[in-house]
Protein backbone atom coordinates (compact mmCIF):
# COMPACT_ATOMS: atom_id res chain seq x y z
CA UNK A 1 0.00 0.00 0.00
CA UNK A 2 1.49 3.00 -1.07
CA UNK A 3 2.20 5.49 1.39
CA UNK A 4 0.06 8.94 0.12
CA UNK A 5 -2.08 9.54 2.86
CA UNK A 6 -5.29 8.96 0.64
CA UNK A 7 -7.95 6.71 1.58
CA UNK A 8 -8.57 3.45 -0.79
CA UNK A 9 -11.81 5.37 -2.07
CA UNK A 10 -9.74 8.77 -3.26
CA UNK A 11 -7.24 6.19 -4.79
CA UNK A 12 -9.74 5.32 -6.99
CA UNK A 13 -11.25 8.10 -7.96
CA UNK A 14 -7.47 9.22 -9.33
CA UNK A 15 -7.15 10.72 -12.85
CA UNK A 16 -5.90 8.27 -15.43
CA UNK A 17 -3.38 9.53 -18.29
CA UNK A 18 -3.76 6.37 -20.99
CA UNK A 19 -0.96 6.56 -23.85
CA UNK A 20 -2.47 3.47 -26.58
CA UNK A 21 0.85 3.70 -29.02
CA UNK A 22 2.53 0.74 -31.13
CA UNK A 23 2.05 -0.13 -34.66
CA UNK A 24 -0.51 -2.53 -34.30
CA UNK A 25 -4.57 -2.10 -34.25
CA UNK A 26 -6.76 -1.12 -31.63
CA UNK A 27 -4.91 1.77 -30.28
CA UNK A 28 -7.82 4.21 -31.14
CA UNK A 29 -10.58 1.30 -31.12
CA UNK A 30 -9.73 0.17 -27.73
CA UNK A 31 -10.14 4.16 -26.41
CA UNK A 32 -13.77 4.09 -27.40
CA UNK A 33 -14.20 0.96 -25.97
CA UNK A 34 -12.58 2.69 -22.64
CA UNK A 35 -15.76 5.59 -23.41
CA UNK A 36 -18.29 2.87 -23.52
CA UNK A 37 -17.22 2.07 -19.84
CA UNK A 38 -16.98 6.17 -18.86
CA UNK A 39 -20.05 6.61 -20.30
CA UNK A 40 -21.76 4.32 -18.01
CA UNK A 41 -19.49 5.72 -15.28
CA UNK A 42 -21.72 8.92 -15.78
CA UNK A 43 -18.81 10.96 -16.69
CA UNK A 44 -19.56 13.45 -20.23
CA UNK A 45 -16.91 12.45 -23.01
CA UNK A 46 -14.94 14.32 -25.17
CA UNK A 47 -13.24 13.01 -28.27
CA UNK A 48 -10.58 15.02 -30.27
CA UNK A 49 -9.60 13.81 -33.43
CA UNK A 50 -6.61 14.71 -35.27
CA UNK A 51 -6.66 13.33 -38.22
CA UNK A 52 -8.52 13.97 -41.68
CA UNK A 53 -9.65 11.08 -43.06
CA UNK A 54 -12.84 10.91 -43.37
CA UNK A 55 -13.82 7.22 -43.18
CA UNK A 56 -11.75 6.48 -40.26
CA UNK A 57 -14.39 5.86 -36.93
CA UNK A 58 -17.22 6.85 -38.63
CA UNK A 59 -18.60 3.97 -36.33
CA UNK A 60 -17.45 5.14 -33.31
CA UNK A 61 -18.54 8.83 -33.80
CA UNK A 62 -22.00 7.59 -34.96
CA UNK A 63 -22.50 4.85 -32.04
CA UNK A 64 -20.94 6.89 -29.13
CA UNK A 65 -23.12 10.20 -30.31
CA UNK A 66 -26.17 7.98 -30.39
CA UNK A 67 -25.28 7.28 -26.65
CA UNK A 68 -25.21 10.58 -26.19
CA UNK A 69 -28.33 10.90 -27.53
CA UNK A 70 -30.16 8.04 -25.26
CA UNK A 71 -30.46 10.87 -21.79
CA UNK A 72 -27.06 9.56 -20.09
CA UNK A 73 -24.21 12.03 -20.09
CA UNK A 74 -23.19 13.79 -23.27
CA UNK A 75 -21.08 13.24 -25.61
CA UNK A 76 -19.12 15.90 -27.79
CA UNK A 77 -17.02 15.01 -30.95
CA UNK A 78 -14.39 17.47 -32.61
CA UNK A 79 -12.51 16.89 -35.53
CA UNK A 80 -9.65 18.41 -37.33
CA UNK A 81 -9.94 18.52 -40.87
CA UNK A 82 -13.46 18.99 -41.34
CA UNK A 83 -12.82 21.95 -38.71
CA UNK A 84 -13.08 22.12 -35.53
CA UNK A 85 -16.93 22.30 -34.33
CA UNK A 86 -15.94 25.48 -32.92
CA UNK A 87 -13.99 27.00 -36.14
CA UNK A 88 -15.90 28.85 -38.78
CA UNK A 89 -13.49 29.61 -41.47
CA UNK A 90 -15.31 29.04 -44.93
CA UNK A 91 -12.66 29.56 -47.74
CA UNK A 92 -9.49 30.11 -45.94
CA UNK A 93 -6.86 28.09 -46.45
CA UNK A 94 -6.43 24.61 -44.58
CA UNK A 95 -3.05 25.15 -42.11
CA UNK A 96 -2.90 21.57 -40.52
CA UNK A 97 -0.37 22.80 -37.85
CA UNK A 98 -2.35 25.60 -37.36
CA UNK A 99 -5.45 23.40 -36.69
CA UNK A 100 -3.71 21.23 -34.39
CA UNK A 101 -2.62 23.77 -32.27
CA UNK A 102 -6.16 25.28 -32.11
CA UNK A 103 -7.46 21.49 -31.48
CA UNK A 104 -5.46 21.88 -28.57
CA UNK A 105 -5.87 24.92 -27.34
CA UNK A 106 -9.59 23.83 -26.97
CA UNK A 107 -8.59 20.72 -25.21
CA UNK A 108 -6.44 23.37 -22.57
CA UNK A 109 -9.74 25.54 -21.99
CA UNK A 110 -11.78 22.09 -21.44
CA UNK A 111 -9.87 20.66 -19.20
CA UNK A 112 -9.46 24.16 -17.22
CA UNK A 113 -13.44 24.51 -17.24
CA UNK A 114 -13.54 20.52 -16.72
CA UNK A 115 -16.00 20.22 -19.14
CA UNK A 116 -15.87 16.98 -19.75
CA UNK A 117 -14.71 13.67 -17.20
CA UNK A 118 -12.85 11.32 -19.86
CA UNK A 119 -11.03 12.81 -23.00
CA UNK A 120 -9.87 10.85 -26.21
CA UNK A 121 -7.26 13.06 -27.78
CA UNK A 122 -7.31 10.17 -31.05
CA UNK A 123 -3.74 10.39 -32.96
CA UNK A 124 -3.03 13.20 -30.77
CA UNK A 125 1.18 11.64 -30.77
CA UNK A 126 1.73 12.60 -34.52
CA UNK A 127 0.75 16.84 -33.71
CA UNK A 128 3.46 16.48 -30.59
CA UNK A 129 5.55 14.55 -33.38
CA UNK A 130 5.23 17.33 -35.73
CA UNK A 131 5.77 19.96 -33.35
CA UNK A 132 2.60 21.24 -34.47
CA UNK A 133 1.96 21.15 -30.71
CA UNK A 134 4.78 21.71 -27.77
CA UNK A 135 5.41 18.52 -25.78
CA UNK A 136 6.45 20.13 -22.63
CA UNK A 137 3.15 22.29 -23.03
CA UNK A 138 1.00 19.34 -23.16
CA UNK A 139 2.83 17.14 -20.44
CA UNK A 140 2.87 20.31 -18.35
CA UNK A 141 -1.38 20.77 -18.63
CA UNK A 142 -1.83 17.18 -18.51
CA UNK A 143 -0.06 17.14 -15.10
CA UNK A 144 -1.95 20.20 -13.60
CA UNK A 145 -5.55 19.26 -14.81
CA UNK A 146 -8.03 20.00 -12.07
CA UNK A 147 -10.49 17.52 -10.38
CA UNK A 148 -10.34 13.79 -12.18
CA UNK A 149 -10.28 14.21 -15.64
CA UNK A 150 -8.98 11.40 -17.11
CA UNK A 151 -7.24 11.25 -20.68
CA UNK A 152 -6.98 8.49 -23.43
CA UNK A 153 -4.07 9.61 -26.23
CA UNK A 154 -3.60 7.13 -28.90
CA UNK A 155 -1.11 6.83 -31.95
CA UNK A 156 2.16 5.60 -33.39
CA UNK A 157 5.30 6.98 -31.84
CA UNK A 158 4.44 8.49 -28.67
CA UNK A 159 6.26 11.09 -26.95
CA UNK A 160 9.31 9.76 -24.56
CA UNK A 161 8.25 12.79 -22.01
CA UNK A 162 4.40 11.70 -22.50
CA UNK A 163 5.22 7.81 -21.95
CA UNK A 164 6.81 9.16 -18.91
CA UNK A 165 4.19 10.90 -17.67
CA UNK A 166 1.66 8.09 -18.32
CA UNK A 167 -0.10 6.05 -16.05
CA UNK A 168 -1.08 3.71 -18.04
CA UNK A 169 1.01 2.66 -21.42
CA UNK A 170 -0.30 -0.13 -23.83
CA UNK A 171 1.47 -1.13 -27.12
CA UNK A 172 -0.53 -2.51 -29.85
CA UNK A 173 1.60 -5.14 -32.07
CA UNK A 174 0.34 -6.42 -35.15
CA UNK A 175 0.86 -9.90 -35.24
CA UNK A 176 -0.90 -10.62 -38.16
CA UNK A 177 -3.18 -8.63 -40.21
CA UNK A 178 -5.40 -9.37 -43.28
CA UNK A 179 -3.82 -6.80 -45.70
CA UNK A 180 -0.52 -9.13 -45.43
CA UNK A 181 -2.75 -11.63 -47.57
CA UNK A 182 -3.64 -8.73 -49.73
CA UNK A 183 -7.18 -8.91 -48.57
CA UNK A 184 -9.11 -5.63 -48.54
CA UNK A 185 -10.26 -3.35 -45.43
CA UNK A 186 -13.45 -4.56 -44.96
CA UNK A 187 -16.52 -2.63 -43.97
CA UNK A 188 -18.13 -2.48 -40.62
CA UNK A 189 -14.51 -3.84 -39.45
CA UNK A 190 -11.74 -1.60 -40.60
CA UNK A 191 -14.00 1.76 -40.85
CA UNK B 1 -4.33 -8.49 -56.29
CA UNK B 2 -5.23 -11.85 -55.04
CA UNK B 3 -6.19 -14.18 -57.57
CA UNK B 4 -9.65 -15.37 -56.05
CA UNK B 5 -12.19 -14.52 -58.64
CA UNK B 6 -13.91 -12.04 -55.97
CA UNK B 7 -14.74 -8.29 -56.94
CA UNK B 8 -13.21 -5.75 -54.49
CA UNK B 9 -16.87 -5.70 -53.31
CA UNK B 10 -16.84 -9.00 -52.30
CA UNK B 11 -13.24 -8.58 -50.79
CA UNK B 12 -14.76 -5.66 -48.76
CA UNK B 13 -17.82 -8.05 -47.48
CA UNK B 14 -15.52 -11.22 -45.96
CA UNK B 15 -15.75 -12.35 -42.54
CA UNK B 16 -13.24 -11.58 -39.96
CA UNK B 17 -11.52 -13.28 -37.63
CA UNK B 18 -10.02 -11.68 -35.28
CA UNK B 19 -8.09 -12.08 -32.30
CA UNK B 20 -6.78 -9.89 -29.31
CA UNK B 21 -4.22 -11.53 -27.17
CA UNK B 22 -0.85 -10.69 -25.22
CA UNK B 23 -0.77 -9.75 -21.20
CA UNK B 24 -1.64 -5.93 -22.06
CA UNK B 25 -4.67 -3.90 -21.35
CA UNK B 26 -7.28 -3.53 -24.60
CA UNK B 27 -7.90 -6.74 -25.88
CA UNK B 28 -11.50 -6.55 -24.63
CA UNK B 29 -11.76 -2.95 -24.93
CA UNK B 30 -10.82 -2.91 -28.20
CA UNK B 31 -13.13 -5.70 -29.23
CA UNK B 32 -16.02 -3.68 -27.85
CA UNK B 33 -15.02 -0.75 -29.61
CA UNK B 34 -14.97 -2.20 -32.44
CA UNK B 35 -18.47 -3.47 -32.12
CA UNK B 36 -19.40 0.51 -31.90
CA UNK B 37 -18.07 -0.09 -35.20
CA UNK B 38 -20.39 -2.82 -36.12
CA UNK B 39 -23.19 -1.39 -34.62
CA UNK B 40 -22.92 1.95 -36.61
CA UNK B 41 -22.69 -1.02 -40.24
CA UNK B 42 -26.22 -2.02 -38.99
CA UNK B 43 -25.49 -4.99 -37.56
CA UNK B 44 -26.52 -7.49 -34.84
CA UNK B 45 -23.92 -7.76 -31.84
CA UNK B 46 -23.34 -10.52 -29.62
CA UNK B 47 -21.51 -10.74 -27.22
CA UNK B 48 -20.75 -13.87 -24.89
CA UNK B 49 -18.86 -13.53 -21.77
CA UNK B 50 -16.40 -16.46 -20.92
CA UNK B 51 -15.55 -14.56 -17.41
CA UNK B 52 -16.81 -15.04 -14.11
CA UNK B 53 -16.49 -11.96 -12.58
CA UNK B 54 -18.92 -9.86 -12.03
CA UNK B 55 -17.05 -6.23 -11.82
CA UNK B 56 -15.20 -6.35 -15.40
CA UNK B 57 -16.90 -5.21 -18.40
CA UNK B 58 -20.26 -4.11 -16.16
CA UNK B 59 -19.82 -0.33 -17.67
CA UNK B 60 -19.60 -1.95 -21.28
CA UNK B 61 -22.71 -4.07 -21.11
CA UNK B 62 -25.07 -1.12 -19.96
CA UNK B 63 -23.73 1.05 -22.70
CA UNK B 64 -23.57 -1.27 -25.52
CA UNK B 65 -27.50 -2.60 -24.32
CA UNK B 66 -28.69 1.29 -24.34
CA UNK B 67 -27.12 1.23 -27.72
CA UNK B 68 -28.99 -1.99 -28.50
CA UNK B 69 -31.92 0.05 -27.43
CA UNK B 70 -32.09 2.97 -29.31
CA UNK B 71 -33.53 1.77 -32.62
CA UNK B 72 -30.76 0.45 -34.11
CA UNK B 73 -29.40 -3.16 -34.24
CA UNK B 74 -29.72 -5.50 -31.46
CA UNK B 75 -27.21 -6.50 -28.45
CA UNK B 76 -27.56 -9.71 -27.39
CA UNK B 77 -25.09 -10.25 -24.40
CA UNK B 78 -24.72 -13.12 -22.81
CA UNK B 79 -22.61 -14.44 -19.99
CA UNK B 80 -21.02 -17.79 -17.97
CA UNK B 81 -21.03 -17.46 -14.60
CA UNK B 82 -24.01 -15.56 -13.87
CA UNK B 83 -25.53 -17.93 -16.08
CA UNK B 84 -25.95 -18.22 -19.50
CA UNK B 85 -29.12 -16.25 -20.13
CA UNK B 86 -31.01 -19.17 -22.11
CA UNK B 87 -29.97 -21.53 -19.02
CA UNK B 88 -32.18 -21.64 -15.75
CA UNK B 89 -30.49 -24.13 -13.73
CA UNK B 90 -31.81 -22.28 -10.13
CA UNK B 91 -29.97 -24.59 -7.35
CA UNK B 92 -27.87 -26.72 -9.56
CA UNK B 93 -24.16 -27.22 -8.82
CA UNK B 94 -21.42 -24.54 -10.78
CA UNK B 95 -19.57 -26.54 -13.05
CA UNK B 96 -17.65 -23.97 -15.19
CA UNK B 97 -16.28 -26.70 -17.89
CA UNK B 98 -19.75 -27.85 -18.68
CA UNK B 99 -21.05 -24.12 -18.49
CA UNK B 100 -18.32 -22.86 -20.99
CA UNK B 101 -19.12 -25.87 -23.17
CA UNK B 102 -22.94 -24.82 -23.13
CA UNK B 103 -21.72 -20.90 -23.78
CA UNK B 104 -19.54 -22.56 -27.00
CA UNK B 105 -23.08 -24.95 -28.14
CA UNK B 106 -24.86 -21.88 -28.32
CA UNK B 107 -22.55 -19.73 -30.03
CA UNK B 108 -22.52 -22.91 -32.67
CA UNK B 109 -26.07 -22.57 -32.91
CA UNK B 110 -26.21 -18.96 -33.58
CA UNK B 111 -23.17 -18.91 -36.04
CA UNK B 112 -25.47 -21.77 -38.00
CA UNK B 113 -28.45 -19.36 -37.58
CA UNK B 114 -26.72 -16.13 -38.56
CA UNK B 115 -27.99 -14.35 -35.44
CA UNK B 116 -25.69 -12.07 -34.79
CA UNK B 117 -23.46 -10.44 -37.98
CA UNK B 118 -20.52 -9.30 -34.98
CA UNK B 119 -19.45 -11.35 -32.54
CA UNK B 120 -17.39 -11.15 -29.19
CA UNK B 121 -16.22 -13.87 -27.74
CA UNK B 122 -14.91 -12.50 -24.65
CA UNK B 123 -12.15 -14.32 -22.74
CA UNK B 124 -12.53 -16.98 -25.13
CA UNK B 125 -9.00 -18.34 -24.99
CA UNK B 126 -9.62 -19.65 -21.64
CA UNK B 127 -11.98 -22.47 -22.00
CA UNK B 128 -9.71 -23.26 -25.02
CA UNK B 129 -6.63 -23.36 -23.06
CA UNK B 130 -7.88 -25.01 -20.34
CA UNK B 131 -9.78 -28.13 -22.77
CA UNK B 132 -13.45 -26.77 -21.96
CA UNK B 133 -13.86 -26.72 -25.57
CA UNK B 134 -12.31 -28.56 -28.60
CA UNK B 135 -10.19 -26.19 -30.29
CA UNK B 136 -10.60 -28.56 -33.46
CA UNK B 137 -13.76 -27.99 -33.39
CA UNK B 138 -13.63 -24.14 -32.53
CA UNK B 139 -11.39 -23.96 -35.63
CA UNK B 140 -13.47 -25.81 -38.22
CA UNK B 141 -16.89 -24.10 -36.60
CA UNK B 142 -15.07 -20.58 -37.33
CA UNK B 143 -13.95 -21.92 -41.02
CA UNK B 144 -16.88 -23.50 -41.63
CA UNK B 145 -19.48 -20.35 -40.54
CA UNK B 146 -21.72 -19.24 -43.12
CA UNK B 147 -22.95 -16.07 -44.06
CA UNK B 148 -20.06 -12.79 -43.11
CA UNK B 149 -20.71 -13.41 -39.35
CA UNK B 150 -17.36 -11.28 -38.10
CA UNK B 151 -15.75 -13.00 -34.81
CA UNK B 152 -13.52 -11.42 -32.23
CA UNK B 153 -11.75 -13.77 -29.80
CA UNK B 154 -9.58 -12.26 -26.50
CA UNK B 155 -7.33 -13.30 -24.42
CA UNK B 156 -4.03 -14.25 -22.85
CA UNK B 157 -2.39 -17.25 -24.40
CA UNK B 158 -4.17 -18.00 -27.41
CA UNK B 159 -3.94 -21.51 -29.35
CA UNK B 160 -1.59 -21.80 -32.40
CA UNK B 161 -4.50 -23.17 -34.09
CA UNK B 162 -6.86 -19.93 -33.20
CA UNK B 163 -3.91 -17.65 -34.39
CA UNK B 164 -3.20 -19.51 -37.47
CA UNK B 165 -7.23 -19.51 -38.19
CA UNK B 166 -7.47 -15.60 -37.54
CA UNK B 167 -7.60 -13.19 -40.29
CA UNK B 168 -6.34 -10.23 -37.81
CA UNK B 169 -4.30 -11.18 -34.70
CA UNK B 170 -3.28 -8.23 -32.25
CA UNK B 171 -1.12 -8.64 -29.22
CA UNK B 172 -1.40 -6.32 -26.88
CA UNK B 173 1.81 -5.56 -24.31
CA UNK B 174 1.73 -3.64 -21.01
CA UNK B 175 4.31 -1.10 -21.22
CA UNK B 176 3.77 1.14 -17.87
CA UNK B 177 0.49 0.14 -15.58
CA UNK B 178 -0.46 2.28 -12.57
CA UNK B 179 -1.16 -0.73 -11.01
CA UNK B 180 2.77 -0.78 -10.80
CA UNK B 181 2.82 2.05 -9.15
CA UNK B 182 0.58 0.66 -5.80
CA UNK B 183 -2.05 2.73 -7.53
CA UNK B 184 -5.66 1.45 -7.15
CA UNK B 185 -8.06 0.10 -9.92
CA UNK B 186 -9.72 3.37 -11.32
CA UNK B 187 -13.65 3.37 -10.98
CA UNK B 188 -14.75 4.21 -15.10
CA UNK B 189 -11.27 3.00 -15.55
CA UNK B 190 -10.34 -0.63 -14.92
CA UNK B 191 -14.48 -1.45 -14.82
Amino acid sequence: MPQDGLTTRQRRRQAVLAVHTGHGKGKSTAAFGMALRAWSAGWPIGVFQFVKSEKWRVGEEAALKALGQTGGPAVAWHKMGEGWSWIQRAGAERDHAAEAAEGWAQIKRDLAAETHKFYVLDEFTYPMKWGWVDVADVVATLADRPGTQHVVITGRDAHPDLLAAADLVTEMTKVKHPMDAGRKGQQGIEW
